[in-house]
């Protein structure tokens, strides 16, 4: 695991995680080794005070007048966001982006494995499909239960989410990643992400209109 | 089209606009009508102080101490980050993901259309694909340039994504979606905005762990 007790970093500093971490990566790629908190609010429109103090939670990563390190922010960032456990995944709704996930396969984090695929279409239930079996959501909680699986991806339209998802919440799983941009109801000891392509696509091109060059990664 | 110049917001507050129309949706999905900035930086978490600036750019929304409208902030946010123009897309790799995109296909807003789709294998090319007609890639520039297409979506894997993104680039695009997160060199005038999937599920997976329960919506 790592040093850096993950309970004493404030949820707000927690949640500017991801966006430090994907800044930080351009930053290495394009080979620049130390950055001031002044710069790097200018590329994560942070406040640099707020940078500051999100940094002063990680210990003693950087001095105040000499920057940070850009290959040791990486290293801390990514050992706190990833997971060093397994994370095996079943997706629920094997369609043309549940086989995209499925064949993906998050092959970028080795801890990061689709397990099982669910569907309720006849035509593929009980098939392999892509190399997957296709369960039928009517076995959801059975298989997920032996299998002890924590962690769904819900590629279910909208219309119909609300009721894959209480099926999957009620099988024990605690964290939820959603492509269908409608809120559904879980309890709070669900955890669960939005993936909204339609909102991403519009402000790609809000900043394209508006404002030449957008900055180098989403923050939104 | 609207009433508020786009172009006298700071980029910064531009970019927080998604985060508030998304946040704002949900509350306004709970029927609520009115919120105060105070409550809506725990939920956003964006200072509180930040969220009357950015809201201050906009006009006569709010009155401090009485709280802003969620419906009225939600049309005049959604104006701003909406076209009213149409945005013809080419999708440049045509597999599941691509697939998947075009099925779909934005039918949330009806500003959005995907138009045409490329691929580079010899076995979909030429052919109808669920109902799209699978360009070559060798015809990428024709095809957009007779068509004045100016967006594209790219699901071409890192390996081949800044080959295929300077094809995107030669053809007068500028703007792109990218689903593949590593990043690829391209002109100032040209937006680029990347999602990168294996990210937000790690970044479900830590709040899941860390933070119970996480915020409504994503923030980063």
């Amino acid at each position: 695991m790592n040093n850096y007790s993950t309970k004493t970093i404030p949820r707000a500093t927690a949640k500017r995680l991801p966006l430090y971490l994907r800044n930080l990566t351009i930053l290495h790629s394009k080979g620049i080794v130390r950055i001031k908190s002044k710069e790097f609010s200018k590329i994560t429109q942070v406040p640099p005070a707020t940078i500051r103090r999100d940094f002063s939670y990680l210990g003693e990563l950087g001095r105040s007048g000499y920057g940070y390190e850009v290959g040791f922010l990486i290293k801390v960032f990514s050992e706190l966001l990833d997971s060093y456990e397994e994370n095996r995944i079943a997706i629920v709704g094997f369609g043309n982006l549940g086989k995209a996930l499925a064949n993906n396969n998050f092959r970028r984090n080795q801890n990061l494995t689709i397990d099982c695929v669910f569907d309720t279409d006849p035509a593929i239930v009980g098939q392999t499909v892509g190399g997957f079996y296709v369960y039928s959501m009517a076995d959801f909680e059975k298989v997920v239960r032996e299998k002890n699986i924590k962690t769904a991806i819900s590629t279910v339209p909208s219309e119909y989410a609300q009721e894959a998802i209480d099926i999957v919440v009620h099988s024990g799983i605690t964290a939820i990643l959603n492509f269908a941009p409608d809120r559904v109801e879980v309890p709070d000891s669900v955890s669960m992400r939005y993936i909204d392509l339609t909102t991403e696509l519009l402000t790609l091109l809000f900043f394209d209109r508006n404002y030449k060059k957008p900055s180098l990664v989403a923050t939104s």
